[in-house]
């Protein structure tokens, strides 16, 4: 492989190549997957699993940051006739934090004309839907959702809560899915290099991950490559929550170079433009910093319009009042001036931007619990509540939406959370961050979260926002990304297996069957994270002949269950104990006891 | 602190003293409680918390492993006067797994008599439960479960799926359900060192952590310093599951030192007396391992007599067959012989070994899956009946009972496990392994189970049995049991929470207070390992003023949330905000938005 970026991770992982499954009604797509193969003594066909990482991860791309990832989308969008690029706004310095000279990030080198809908039409994948319209878009998450699951899966198992998950995912069940509100497909015509991915409770359960670029301006490629990790453990989307100088340009240099939906929150940098005073903050300069990073291609973004001054009242004896930075802005804003959100009045402008770009809505929860004392309180639920009545508006205007969710939740508050949600916003997804289940653990609350987000995913949430080991304390570093997106990974998994969905359990199998036939490189390999169970296998039993051991390492050959078993099969055969187990399953009466059970004692 | 072994962990955690609270009844009785105390600022007590750690946390305390810990139940056993002491069993080479010479670990400098009971007299908590008879070790746990929770808690809050939780433990409480045999404290009258603790459904939620000797001979301070550390963290009770060489010895070195419940597996050891040939394994071998082990003290054995010889061919197409040691053994014993399980048919007579020392059963599950593929499976579920037979057999002997489960559990499946234990083994106390809720993330497996533990402790599941991130993959180090026994105290306190358990809640609100306060040093102190939190913390913003900075490390100060929220409730008492809110909740009209709300567009 080409490497023109060092700093980049780029390769495969363990076992892993890359394959593409081509369209039928958009022949021209190429929908990516990664295929894990096992060991020849296993008799398997490879794994075919989701991948979210991009060309990063195909040993046959090319990378390089300067040029960008592919515009894949290009073509689709065109053909679809209902947009013209144009000269775009002009950057200014306050897009970029008022930094300039040195400290300014450079430019990334290719400035392409930005696209928007001719005639203020909708551009937008709800749009095509309503319309009948099976969009490229639409078939590409069809087939990537498949994840090649044959036709004779195994019969369905799971409790799905009154979801409606098909056996096969067909792109009009997306179509539809899409048409109904439902799921939604961000992707902004502006990011043509967008591998497109489906946001919906009868889909695949998905994780998000959040970055900040750092306030020292760092090299162009240490931001991507924070992009980059976040995708190659299983990212499906990414935020980006910078604030402070550069936000413009580095934004474009993360947007070309990513395959998955960006997310952001706009009022961020139109505080920055105000220099952090919320107090200043107009309906103008947030407008113009929407269409901004429309231009750029941002796929969503979070809009905390939900957020309405006389709901401020409501969190003033709250134990952590509010905890979302959006919603603390706007809150103050509204006191100060004393009068409604600008951005609850303005919202259906705001939806006139969106579906120019197809930007979708991420509907924020600025009044979410920032503790277990403060769940599902008055504030929380009159803010979704008009998360609700705004999620009708922009549907009327063919904008996707999702909705934001908590934060701190006890377990037992969790499953009202989601059934609320889906009665409030008829079923437009829903995106949660964790949803924590205590508050006494900081520095683990990937974990107190990770319990929460398995268990709303099961219900029906249909992201899941991740949350690090550094949340409350401080920024995450590498380790911390990669800790949280494979917790978010379990969590999403777990929630897809008790939802029954369809081939989920392939994955956990195929482990399992390599676990107990002693395929320790197929355990690693088949596994979320290769390296990490490789590395704490080799601590304990590091030589490689150990990885053909037919025992666990944390037994001993005389304690390993799993030896025994086999040799209990090894007898089976020769007695035919399953013939015998069939006869004693209908009933017969194979096993006398040799002497009598003993009796209660009196 | 005189400190004579500097290998063992000592010393309060941060912010934290010892307190002890006397008995009534039992006037003698000291309970000890960990009070952390917050910043004069706060304006609030010390806050009581749960302390399993025993002496070692103490600063009073002298340690010294040598002599082992005060034995504060001597007197309470004593004044029963239904036991008495006799020489025991002679230690053969084959207890310390035929080592001698240079090889042999030193014995414990002190050899006690052990106690036995009278004239084959229950000597039982139940036996006195039954009586009606609240022994002291009844009003320890009733002090301990309340954590001086006040009388005046808030309203309760939670989902308890049909518990029986009071609003303050009394001991006359704990007698009606140790009576019942809905909870059971585990509490050899060979172990006087222990300080008593009750694992029940309408208790707190315990954990379990478990240790193994290491196969290279190490200082016993090291060994004892496995126990101190896991039970720092805090880990109820402690399962010795060592195997191979000086197994006798350590494990004496261990009791002596340990103010929790130790458990075992009788079986291990049993094979190390046969060299590890299952086959060789008689009835009359396994006894006296018993007899050997509730002489030293063993608090619960875990015995698999539920596993039959006519389930065994159940398991034969299972995808990990059977993954418990103990199962697995005996399954192959049975199949050897083809013969009915010895543990079954002496169960009786294990029975009365227990009841001579109060030694509980931990009954096992052999069968318990050992994949996603295999939950709630035949096997499982067969010999699940049977633990409910066996529980029948073992109460009729006045012998405390607990059921071991699962395992590996897709969400989905984990509540019809504890209901049907609960219907089978009539609310004996449940006790399991996790669950793990996916089989796809080795390495991370205190994560995939911390799911599934939390969630079965919010169903009634009494004790977790901890699971670290070596699991599957290797021997588990200092900083891997620490991260399985916080993940499970996570686990256990969010199940909780979840149940409404009264007072639960104090320890999250004074967290969440200290977060909206900026109080960072409370943070760390109150959380459950304020050493990480401190140093992810230090990791951002490491000098010391900024632990006293208005803002949080993740967002900087114009992003804080809850700066900004302050900044609302200052507001808000100019305002009178607070009364507006009162008024707005009365139904008022309050706020008449400046423009109109947007309509939807047609």
């Amino acid at each position: 492989m080409n490497v023109p970026n060092p700093k980049i991770t780029t390769g495969a992982l363990p076992a892993s190549r890359k394959i593409y499954v081509n369209g039928v009604l958009h022949p021209d797509i190429r929908v990516p997957m990664r295929e894990i193969s096992v060991h020849p003594t296993a008799g398997e066909p490879p794994l075919p699993v989701y991948d979210s990482s991009g060309p990063y991860t195909d040993d046959n791309a090319t990378i390089d940051i300067q040029t960008g990832l592919p515009p894949l989308r290009s073509d689709w969008i065109a053909a679809r006739k209902d947009t013209h690029t144009y000269e775009g706004r002009s950057i200014t310095d306050a897009d970029n934090g008022f930094v300039s000279d040195a400290h300014l990030t450079p430019e990334f080198p290719i400035k392409p004309r930005p696209a928007k809908a001719l005639n203020s039409k909708a551009v937008t994948q709800l749009a095509y839907a309503r319309a009948g319209i099976i969009t490229a878009e639409m078939e590409y998450v069809a087939i990537r959702e498949n994840q090649q699951r044959a036709a004779d899966m195994p019969p369905r198992d799971g409790e799905d809560w009154g979801a409606n998950i098909p056996d096969q995912v067909t792109p009009e069940f997306v179509r539809s899915e899409i048409a109904a509100g439902r799921a939604i497909i961000p992707a902004n015509i502006n990011h043509p290099e967008l591998e497109p991915m489906i946001i919906g409770r009868n889909f695949l359960v998905k994780i998000n991950a959040n970055m900040g670029t750092s306030a020292v301006t760092s090299s162009m490629e240490e931001e991507v490559d924070k992009l980059v990790w976040s995708i190659r453990w299983g990212a499906d989307t990414v935020m980006d929550l910078s604030t402070g100088r550069n936000i413009h340009n580095t934004r474009e240099w993360i947007i070309r170079n990513s395959p998955v939906p960006i997310g952001t929150v706009p009022l961020y940098q139109a505080l920055e433009k105000v220099n952090g005073i919320a107090e200043d903050l107009t309906w103008e300069i947030f407008r113009d910093t929407l269409i901004e990073q429309a231009e750029q291609g941002v796929d969503y973004f979070t809009i905390h319009a939900g957020l309405r001054l006389h709901m401020v009242p409501m969190t003033v004896n709250r134990v952590t009042g509010i905890v979302s930075r959006g919603g603390s802005i706007m809150a103050k804003w509204c006191l100060h001036h004393h009068r409604e959100s600008f951005l609850y009045e303005h919202f259906d402008e705001i939806c006139d931007i969106c579906r120019a770009y197809d930007v979708s809505f991420s509907l924020g929860d600025g009044l979410r619990p920032g503790s277990i004392a403060d769940a599902n309180d008055e504030a929380q639920f009159a803010e979704l509540e008009t998360l609700g009545e705004l999620t009708q508006i922009a549907w009327a205007k063919d904008c996707q939406v999702m909705i934001e969710g908590p934060g701190h939740v006890a377990m037992h508050k969790i499953k009202e959370n989601m059934d609320k949600q889906l009665e409030c916003c008829d079923e437009a997804p829903f995106y949660t961050l964790g949803p924590l289940t205590t508050d006494i653990a900081p520095g683990y609350d990937h974990i107190t979260s990770g319990i929460g987000a398995a268990m709303i995913g099961w219900f029906g949430c249909a992201m899941l926002c991740y949350v690090t080991p550094k949340e409350h304390l401080g920024l995450p570093d590498r380790d911390d990304v990669k800790t949280g997106v494979i917790t978010y990974k379990i969590a999403a998994h777990a929630a897809d297996l008790a939802k029954g969905m369809p081939g989920a359990q392939r994955r956990d199998d195929a482990l399992s069957r390599a676990r107990f036939e002693f395929r320790w490189e197929d355990q690693f390999n088949l596994s979320l994270d290769p390296d990490t169970a490789r590395d704490f296998h080799d601590q304990t039993l590091p030589k490689e002949a150990h990885k053909v051991a037919h025992f666990c390492s944390m037994c001993g050959p005389k304690f390993c269950s799993m030896r025994i078993s086999h040799d209990i099969r090894a007898q089976a055969q020769k007695d035919g104990l399953e013939a015998m187990a069939e006869k004693f399953r209908a009933g017969g009466d194979l096993y006398v006891p040799v002497t009598k059970a003993p009796e209660p004692a009196e």
